[in-house]
């Protein structure tokens, strides 16, 4: 018997399948999940849409992701729920349904990655596997109280995992504690590139934080204090400067746009897909995207990622908002949802853009639900950057315990 | 490079499984499709929705139905869609789409067996295998223009097949002319048990008739003349009396709700399952038939049922409309589509109720769509039935014939 709000609602009730793991290695004792885009062995990729499920067949072979933490010794517990072909950050899929939010059960969990952060802070697992291309990992991670990385672009491969828009494509994951937050990125990062020096330049986007409500700035100041205590002042940078947020909102939008149409456009038109409210007007907007409006917005890509770059060095870390608020209520309206993910790209496509790594650290909560905090690092510093974010929780304390 | 209303779009995308048939045998030559509720050797069973579709698994072995004609030597050439766990008769699934009905393309299919009516009606397979629970073959085969039948309950084997309401479902098939109607029923339905004599007594459900508009009415008047001429003339009987339709309506949605909750409930709970539009109502519905209601609808349906046999003897057909009139158009609202889908149940329930056979024949037209006029007959004369509805449909002619 389960109960009406089942967390067990956080998997895609596929057949269960064993999928082997080594029985020994550095992350033996850790269960895993991953987001139903990652292809399992024994298990079809539904990646969120009826259609895409029913073309699929049954995988043989586990994506490179999935197949490193079985390997290193991790025991695989299931396949989870994602947005529809991931282009949605609010886990309300209108086929699967809404996975619960562990840290905020009356409040939806965030997506595309819904169900892996459903999975973990719903204590189903101890990590879960999801994809990052305009916040898929951040988004939930802040929603349910999580550690979450988008690492570096290209850094983890995303072999045998369903794509949205390639360029921004990123292999993320989730953690409740420090700990295993690091022994994954251990295991799946890999050695950095460039390594964060163990007390980097401190950064804080003060333009990122401007755009926040008063009442949320209030809810993360105490942590920006406690981050600042532990490695040192922060100097204010403006990430955005010298175009400001909105131009960059369109750019990641049409460049996400139309890479999503050219991965997705031709099933969506062939069998005409029923898609869910949001994720049918995304795909229409992605369709109408014009080639100068590419060409721009690529100009501007780069040009942002070259100003951050140079922000960040090899040895400064960024501290920004990951989300404009806590999580949405579970009854919020279609367009209520939109209008503040609309918001929340302003912020989160920093690092979609730049293809730099960022982790999301549950240190803040408001009004009962959990916030998360970002630090965005040079590109290669993952690994680095994801021990950073473990040392500045320990440091700066769970938001529980300081409220306590 | 597909069509914008690709007729393909009537099968589930599922990867194409080679599916053995006898190389020879009655059906050799003939291709043939199969609802997604039917089992089919190498193919997930997915029901018109994703959760079972996720649930499924692949399948080993296929439906007794499918087998019979894949030993009979036709090929099967894929999976059609359905409505969502085939509790419409739209054809309007809210996560797959809408199949295209062959007969006229700006109109609803019809369904629940949707996909079958629309692979057939568009000549990609020559036979479909359907379910008619409540009219689920019945009500596509007179919207797209074809042969069909919802043969006596229990007749056809329905194991291996995704049950709505057990007490209700049947086993039917849909085919362009009489002839393959035919030669599929031989093997399909096997001997009758009861058939009908080469010159039945011939009624007419005045009653049912009487429920018509003028022009529907209009359009079928020389179809009844016809079969008239050579059958005989027909005696006026009240197929629903003593009661008059509104209480079997109601007997009928309440038995088939409590089945249909007793089936689907524990999924559609355990899962919150975001069911279409129509489908959500009608399971809110079906779980609030209470005991008292359920006892009194079974009363009705026994009287019925003993009225209906008494009635057919072992030697009549009775001469009725399939649907109160042509199918709906593809732009029409929900709630519209609820207003024709209630009235048509007053007149598909009698067989549903009475587990009587019913065969719908392709006769009519009307506003250039075609419209079916069906026969009922005593319960196990489904082939001869089958048989008289090809020699009526010759002898009548089809409406294009009579048209020109």
């Amino acid at each position: 018997m389960l109960l009406p709000d089942d967390p067990a609602r956080a998997f895609m009730p596929y057949p269960p399948v064993e999928v082997p793991s080594a029985p020994s290695g550095p992350l033996a004792g850790l269960t895993f999940a991953a987001k139903d885009l990652f292809d399992v062995a024994g298990y079809p990729t539904g990646g969120g849409s009826p259609h895409v499920l029913a073309m699929s067949g049954v995988k043989s072979v586990s994506a490179p992701a999935v197949q490193l933490l079985l390997d290193a010794g991790a025991r695989f517990v299931g396949k989870t729920h994602t947005d529809e072909l991931a282009f949605s950050m609010n886990g309300r899929n209108a086929h699967y349904g809404t996975p619960v939010n562990g840290g905020a059960p009356d409040r939806i969990p965030g997506g595309s990655s819904s169900g892996s952060a459903s999975a973990v802070s719903n204590r189903l697992c101890d990590v879960a596997l999801g994809s990052d291309t305009g916040g898929s990992v951040r988004t939930p991670a802040s929603h349910c109280g999580l550690f979450g990385i988008r690492p570096t672009h290209g850094r983890v491969s995303l072999d045998r995992t369903l794509a949205l828009a390639p360029s921004f494509d990123t292999c993320g994951y989730f953690a409740r504690d420090g700990a295993t937050f690091t022994r994954v990125g251990e295991v799946l990062l890999g050695a950095d590139s460039a390594s964060l020096p163990d007390r980097p330049r401190v950064l804080l986007a003060a333009d990122a934080f401007a755009m926040l409500e008063t009442e949320v700035r209030g809810a993360l100041a105490g942590v920006v204090q406690g981050i600042e205590a532990t490695l040192g002042a922060a100097e204010l940078v403006e990430a955005a400067a010298p175009t400001g947020f909105e131009p960059l909102y369109w750019a990641f939008r049409r460049l996400q746009g139309r890479e999503a149409w050219e991965v997705d456009g031709a099933i969506i038109e062939r069998f005409r897909l029923p898609l869910g409210p949001g994720v049918a007007e995304r795909f229409a907007f992605a369709r109408e995207v014009t080639d100068h409006e590419v060409a721009e917005a690529r100009e501007l890509r780069a040009s942002l990622t070259a100003r951050l770059d140079a922000l960040l060095g090899t040895d400064a870390v960024l501290i920004l908002p990951t989300m404009p608020d806590v999580a949405p209520s579970l009854t919020d309206s279609e367009a209520s949802l939109d209008a503040y993910r609309n918001r929340a790209i302003n912020i989160l496509c920093l690092s979609g853009l730049a293809g730099t790594p960022q982790v999301t650290v549950p240190l803040a909560t408001r009004l009962g639900a959990p916030l998360g905090l970002s630090l965005m690092g040079p590109r290669g510093s993952d690994l680095s950057l994801v021990r950073l974010a473990a040392r500045v929780a320990e440091a700066v304390g769970r938001p529980e315990a300081r409220a306590a």
